[in-house]
């Protein structure tokens, strides 16, 4: 069941630490989006810790927005030992089409990680199962397929929940679609939006079972969080500052009230 | 011709990306100026892929901020694939004067790289022309010459367009100078300021000929933001978020009659 | 004597340079908070010239918050040379209690370095001083101590002035217990707000001497700004950015009278 309150309340009551190895240009932002919705974050990528800081996890965020070598072999390393203690594995592969090294990266992730969640764009996620795409740098241009059927392909052919992310939400676990309506335009003017409800994915992922479901309550509970933040908003920089304010102030309440989530 | 509305009004139309390998410290907040004024920003700096993504981007942005020395390498991969490919290349040489090191990198960058626009404060420039500066940190305190002598000086000397920002910022071919006098002092009290002006210079030269013309107008819109988002600041930290919303509400149709600059 | 007031009005007439060696997490955070303080900050890593550039600087702030072995060793350098030159020190442990090498690493830099002031949490003290905590990610959940008694076993222990900030704060030169009540629970909403302390720390001791009094002073400082800023805030997105309006409007009038400090 599709209950995102319940499951807000319950990870505000809990406090389910999330790991993530992500890029630098969103590590505040998410650090932020993940305390303000009320679980801990902790970023740690030393090859010496991960292992051990991903045993204390309730979730694994794994983020490929400005990778390297040495990341890429610290994701691997924390992603087994996450996959060998049954810690869900939440990937965001970030940019992947617009480079060989993001595409074979996000692929070797893939396959080498018992990943739970792949939340991207449609242009990343398009490239991820084959499908023509346009990606220009990190941004998904053109996904050349219909969102929908994408999402449940792509959790077909790897064997994910796949979190499709654009002006409407797909997530598929390769069986049901979730098309969440959720969400601002606002959101696509600030760098990182993508990223922050990778981090909120993992955080519902910590707090419930059911990847499928808390994949889209994430996405319904930082989509009206989008929407709040809004209506008080003069740009994309009140805008981000009052994304916090927003997600702060989620009520448990009445999210699942505002859920706009159709079920196919 | 110096004309920022009609470029900003073409940058937004065709959204270059904009490719930067730039300091941790201000990674996020050049990304959402660039996006804010109504480009595309890529962070990336492996060697892996770095030649490849400079081959999508219509400017290359080099800041050495936090440099070490897999950055520089990935720096010069970068910057000599955009060479390649006729990739204009802007570099900010952040700290140049403070360290040998710093200094010694920014001349190497110059020296084997065809940079087309270098924008620094007049400490960094001065010390690469080897004019007396003094340089604390990454702060120009007194820069030891006349600013638009330097700017014209620096231009000559090192075969670029020379953009030295200040109170009054100074473009120079080599020939012209053009004078600057849109900005607020609220500027210089938020990091990173500089390094967005650099990051903004990347979008105006990827959106129109002319380095020299680019340049000018990319510190006439980013001063011209700096003054709206200051109308409505508090201090420095609401004046920070205004920015990106200043950035994305400047209107192409009166940016030019708001620039306030002097050619000589 | 304890005069924040005085002391903020020196560091606003000197403008400090302080040299970090931070996470990436808080690093224009951090940077921000230096500005706006009144002080400078600089960011610089590379073993390159991290000696050189510490020798410019009024204090050196290490924090360990997204460590790995290039890092531990520019910070070994870095504050070496910073023992050479006298250069004061503050360390702050991030994590120290979740992982052996956070815990290793905080023991090893203060092993071997002449660290002034170590800041942390009561869990990442606690861990340092051999007493049981429990720490998740970077968070304290439990220091099991006293905290008055536990700033004072550390410094004693240490060698060090022990910062242990909390709900309230305490500070201890190992004689001295200063207890600091200023500040506001939405401090604990950002993330960095610890790490901000850190680097406000820093400028206060490159303001004064007595290093006990200056990291006292430091976090009534912040604790001030973290009032004035909350009484703005709706949330910690705009609590975010109204600290740093906050610490850059602090008044060095008044700032004395604002003290809530207790000395036993």
């Amino acid at each position: 069941m599709i209950d995102p309150g319940t499951t807000l309340a319950s990870l505000r009551a809990n406090k389910p630490l999330v790991h993530n190895l992500t890029n630098y240009v969103v590590m505040n932002e998410t650090a932020n989006a993940i305390l303000a919705l009320g679980a801990l974050p902790v970023m740690a990528h030393a090859r010496e810790e991960v292992e051990e800081m991903v045993g204390l996890a309730g979730a694994l965020v794994l983020n490929i927005g400005t990778l390297d070598a040495p990341w890429v072999e610290s994701m691997l390393l924390a992603g087994r030992a996450a996959g060998e203690r049954g810690v869900p594995i939440v990937l965001d592969p970030v940019g992947a089409g617009a480079t060989r090294y993001r595409t074979e990266t996000a692929k070797r992730l893939l396959d080498e990680l018992d990943v739970t969640v792949l939340r991207g764009n449609a242009g990343e996620v398009a490239t991820l199962v084959g499908v023509e795409a346009e990606v220009r740098g990190v941004e998904s241009i053109d996904a050349g397929a219909d969102a929908a059927e994408l999402a449940r392909e792509a959790a077909r052919a790897l064997g994910v929940v796949a979190s499709v992310t654009g002006a409407v939400d797909h997530v598929s676990d390769g069986e049901r679609v979730a098309a969440v309506a959720n969400g601002h335009p606002l959101l696509a003017s600030v760098t990182g939006t993508g990223c922050m409800s990778t981090a909120i994915t993992g955080c519902f992922v910590a707090a419930r079972e059911g990847a499928w479901e808390a994949a889209t309550e994430a996405l319904v509970a930082f989509g009206v969080a989008g929407e709040d933040a809004a209506a008080a908003a003069r740009g994309p920089g009140s805008f981000h500052a009052g994304l916090y304010d927003a997600l702060a102030a989620l009520s448990a309440d009445d999210l699942t009230a505002r859920a706009e989530v159709d079920v196919r």
